[in-house]
């Protein structure tokens, strides 16, 4: 496996990334979506924000106000027997989430090179409304026409649902609805139809009977989504084995739809790997890997909000070069270039 | 209240219903979808079934081959420590559901009268491919034009998902795609078009944020959905407090949508609510019962396979007043009739 891990890396730190607002730290600059609009790299980070240090008593929670979009920040009294706050990401009450510690929107960051990135003052997209009023994440950038698609995670109280924006240039953001219901993640959109019909990566995750596995849809007008199926699963005691879900926005190769994937184990090591899809059936699956693409062996990428993670969500070929970008530790964006040919070694 | 339960309940007993193969018995005939065809009443009836006892050290288990479609008994044997036995409705392997004892398929019965019905010896739908390898669940129908289409729970080892089937007769059935990803239930499509787009309620069931709550989406044409919105929620403490979804197939009235839905408590307890929604946007909810319209008092419905649930699945109006078909502690089917008046008394 030649992979290259870019000398640069980590590409933005938080540091790198002014807060939205003076009460609030950049706990995490990652998981970004890519595009490549005219001569610009364009990453569409997903920023974490957690509100600065409260009373030692007490515990800050943002929480956004569903009626007028404003965002509040309340203080939890650590002492309230009521709260659980063992985990570090999530305060719950009776066993249920209650509140999220951070809360993240999508900032635009922009490179001639694609390695040194200019990271916008302000958010892109910051939450909205109630469907999605504990955060947006981990942004999939799918150019059709002369438009980008974005697909993220809208999460709110009512669970983690996908929805869909558009832009032109990255700098006005239409939002559009809800596609996928709760609990639903990490959909990316195939660049243009295929056959006619629009596809979509996704990944449910059921409660009673099934695992959060890979599913795709079809749809007319990418809106509107329907004939669901499952397309690819874990495989116990692999690096895929406990969870999965698509990576970057698919990419035509002359051998297929190349889908750059993640796949964790018992242990939340997260690791890249590849599959490979058939060119005018997407749901079919032609080869998968065996070994990861990629897994968290830099020292930014074993160390950081969640150590031991590799997590991408675009990816651009050149040539027969993927420069894949991703999120390391759930903190920094890095890069790393792998040949086409190498990828396929794996399979 | 003035709800007039059928004399003639329960108007279909599992023995009403022959088994589909020698091998095994019915256990349940519920939950059936309802529709007017013609002068008959329909009902497309839940048949769930089980393979006849096995040796005393054994557990007979219904599995579809997914290959051809042809249906297998696998012989479990109950000293497997590995297989955990102690739910009658499931085989568990490390946590995970494993296998369902029974396999649900639909069948249709049909009466002139509403009340007296003729249950048809084979079954109209039976699970045929991987999708709902497990059983066919809970069927609604929807009437629209001169077809009838039937959204259900399909159930498989991935997960319950909704899928769509359409007939024009109640004889020849064809099966659609898949309209919702696991985990997803209570599905039930509106009558025609409202302000040019059709719509459905859902009832998906997230797993780390959320509950099992009512949500509403639209389509253009059936089969791909989009713009999903929370519908309405659980009210702890209340009679519909712990899960809830809809029921019936939404009954156009003067006063708007009239939704009958079934909520359960923590004892799991299932009683049928009312809910109205608004008629040009059936997103809005305009009022909803704060009492059940129906629990499961009588002794057809506070014992059987489960007891104390009624849940509905299909009704039809006549006049001001609603025949409410439903399934009676998962194992029978039943029928009240209630006005309208008295339902709207309970908002």
């Amino acid at each position: 496996m030649t992979i290259v891990r870019f000398a640069e890396n980590p590409l933005i730190r938080i540091d790198d990334v002014p807060p939205s607002r003076p009460d609030f730290k950049v706990v995490g600059a990652f998981n970004a979506g890519v595009a490549q609009l005219g001569e610009e790299t364009i990453l569409l980070l997903r920023v974490a924000e957690m509100p600065i240090e409260s009373p030692d008593d007490q515990l800050a929670v943002p929480v956004l106000n569903e009626r007028d979009g404003s965002l509040e920040i309340r203080h939890l009294p650590l002492s309230d027997a009521e709260y659980d706050y063992t985990d570090p990401r999530v305060v719950k009450k009776l066993g249920s989430f209650v509140y999220l510690t951070s809360i993240s929107h999508l900032r635009v960051a922009r490179s001639r090179d694609g390695v040194r990135f200019r990271v916008e003052d302000r958010p892109a997209m910051f939450p909205a409304d109630a469907a999605e009023a504990w955060g947006i994440e981990d942004p999939r950038v799918t150019p059709i026409g002369d438009r980008y698609y974005i697909t993220y995670s809208a999460v709110s109280s009512k669970g983690v649902a996908v929805r869909l924006a558009v832009t032109e240039d990255f700098a006005a953001f239409e939002r559009l609805p809800v596609v996928l219901p709760p609990e639903n993640k990490d959909a990316a959109i195939f660049p243009g139809t295929i056959g006619g019909k629009y596809y979509m990566l996704h990944r449910p995750v059921p409660r009673a009977i099934g695992a959060p596995e890979m599913w795709i849809a079809e749809s007319p007008d990418l809106i509107h989504w329907g004939n669901h199926r499952h397309l690819m699963g874990l495989r116990p005691g692999s690096w895929d084995g406990v969870r999965m879900g698509g990576g970057a926005v698919p990419i035509e190769t002359g051998e297929g739809w190349l889908e750059l994937y993640h796949g964790a184990d018992s242990t939340d090591r997260y690791c890249m790997g590849a599959v490979l899809l058939d060119k005018r059936d997407p749901g079919k699956v032609l080869a998968r890997s065996r070994v990861p693409i990629l897994e968290p062996e830099a020292e930014y990428e074993a160390n950081g909000f969640f150590g031991g993670v590799v997590f991408s969500c675009g990816a651009l070929l050149r040539g027969r070069t993927v420069r894949m970008y991703y999120g390391a530790a759930d903190e920094t964006t890095a890069c790393a270039e792998l040949p086409l040919e190498d990828i396929y070694r794996t399979f």
